[in-house]
């Protein structure tokens, strides 16, 4: 194991856990609403609209409620600029944002946070520590676990020239809800989609060469409550589980801040840009051809898939141009970062863009 | 296992962990000493008097080093009295106060950072959110591994009638720098007694009735750890358990943000109350006697005492007067959010004075 490169990490502020901790957003709110223009802004996936949720949230008539469509496209960096505009024409700098629903009602929040108060495109920011001016308090409530986007120092947008995050001290959510009672309902092929961006994580972060001790903590635990909720005797969505999943995402997050993610993220990358395929569901299809990458977890994950019945389509590339695959590979590999944690620094000379083209093929 | 109380914790702001993260203080205290009257105010544990640890610190000629003597007594409310008013009276309000050290170094910085800016005599901040002032920017750095303190949103001091923590939400501290290179030459027996709070932290948090999953998470893979430093194959002083440690000690005080202890630490803190016992010290002597209370884990534990030879004298209570039993007993039982964890909502039907006292007779 190699000691880690040395990173200072912000954490989130503030953390609630427990089931039924969403009533507490009124208390939690009330102090900071006092700042910029006194009112708040909630960006919640379209799928609440006319759900109860919405009727449980501390929303006041100043308040703007943007919901957004994340079920055909990832955010991206166009989607975060027209955000910001609508809201500051609207009513000036708000007080709060808060994220209400998957990682990438997560993203949209943290992102938005950052370019509420730093001029300029969304997309001038992709990168480390490009943003200079703090953004607006923000709050995370997740309502689908896995994706780690909740305690994680990125937020994910596709650009006009690349899939790259908003990476800066921030990014993370001042405060994070975590209310298992929210992922109760979450329909089982997504439950098992972005659970698995947990298991995935886990497995690219103690695959890969910036694994530390720390890492490795998180991790292995992340895994043990992944192997829980989806493979061992008791398995599937329950109370309990519910519970352990929220937990699970969030240490997948957590041993992420001193790792990497590798090979998979890296090629789920490219489908995501290239087809607009949706993260957690871009993953499963590219592990569930990695045996050579990271072993035994690609057979038990396999073993999940049949257990929990989820739909995993086979022969995709059937229907993919070469150039699309083309474009795919190169995406991948323009993804220095994974490549280098997860094979080594001399990654260049073990996998070139016919390669990765050639994994692409396989799915 | 029950649902948690619902609590929204406190996170430290920023953590660094690596081997020769201490580097890197310099550049964390850059930014943040010109804020107050600009200069730094050292808290360190006088066993570093002369040793190369101090000429690694990035101390300038304005800022002030104080040495706590913490080997013969725990942190007294009026020591953090004395030490306020010392600073103020020297140089006015510093920027940054950082502690380094053990448990006890970590506590008086973090109840100084906070007595530096709320009036009055620090007994009177002994309980729950009793200052109203955010403290000085205050930086941990451990030295020995085990307390949690590194982490914990509580500064335990021993004051006039009571030992009880100063716990709000400007207790933890801002940054915490974990660098295990520093607990490399700890002691044996400081080793083993401080790992130990650890251990019974992690078993108190996951006995009693206030875990939840949130605190099972960090709790389970904080007693793995400690089994790998201290009885499995490859246990013992080196390297790569250092690294463990100081993640075991994170792990185990972020178990005890949604629980609490139990049995053993009620007893540790009459004994450090009349006798000034060292807390760590004063655990091992209490847990080496509690089967009933946690099983399996005190056998494991006296083998941890055998396969490393540690120092734990028996029968030290031919040496206390009745007098002495009893007030230890009344300190343990006076502390009934311990208690109430423990044994539940009934715990005073299920202990009485009379039935500590005999607790104590076994030490």
């Amino acid at each position: 194991m190699q000691t880690s490169r040395l990173k200072n990490i912000r954490n989130n502020d503030r953390l609630i856990y427990g089931r039924g901790c969403l009533s507490m957003l009124g208390d939690i709110i009330k102090d900071k609403r006092e700042l910029n223009n006194k009112y708040v802004v909630y960006v919640i996936d379209d799928y609440f609209i006319n759900k109860p949720l919405v009727a449980k949230l501390p929303i006041e008539s100043n308040d703007q409620i943007h919901y957004v469509d994340v079920n055909q496209y990832e955010p991206k960096t166009e989607q975060i600029d027209n955000l910001r505009d609508t809201i500051l024409q609207k009513s000036g700098l708000p007080a709060i944002i808060v994220g209400i629903g998957g990682g990438s009602a997560m993203d949209i929040a943290k992102a938005t946070s950052v370019m509420l108060t730093n001029p300029g495109p969304s997309s001038d920011y992709q990168g480390l520590n490009l943003a200079k001016i703090p953004g607006v308090y923000s709050i995370g409530i997740p309502t689908v676990s896995g994706t780690g986007a909740e305690c994680s120092t990125t937020a994910v947008l596709t650009g006009p020239i690349k899939k790259l995050g908003i990476k800066c001290d921030y990014t993370p959510f001042n405060q994070i809800v975590l209310d298992p009672d929210l992922i109760a309902t979450v329909p089982k092929n997504q439950w098992f989609y972005t659970g698995m961006d947990t298991f995935i994580h886990d497995m690219e972060s103690s695959s890969g060469m910036f694994y530390n001790t720390f890492s490795a903590a998180y991790g292995d635990q992340s895994i043990e409550l992944c192997y829980d909720v989806f493979l061992r005797e008791g398995c599937g969505q329950n109370e309990i589980n519910d519970e352990k999943l929220m937990v699970a995402s969030l240490f997948g997050g957590l041993s992420l801040t001193y790792s990497e993610v590798g090979v998979c993220h890296a090629l789920s990358y490219g489908l995501s840009y290239v087809f607009g395929t949706r993260h957690g569901y871009a993953n499963c299809l590219a592990f569930n051809h990695l045996e050579e990458y990271y072993g035994n977890a690609v057979s038990d994950f396999k073993k999940m898939v049949e257990l929990h019945d989820i739909d995993l389509p086979q022969n995709q590339s059937e229907n993919w141009t070469e150039d699309e695959i083309h474009r795919m590979a190169e995406i991948s590999y323009n993804l220095p970062h994974m490549w280098h944690h997860a094979l080594g620094p001399d990654w260049e000379n073990k996998i070139s863009i016919p390669q990765i083209m050639d994994l692409f093929r396989r799915m």
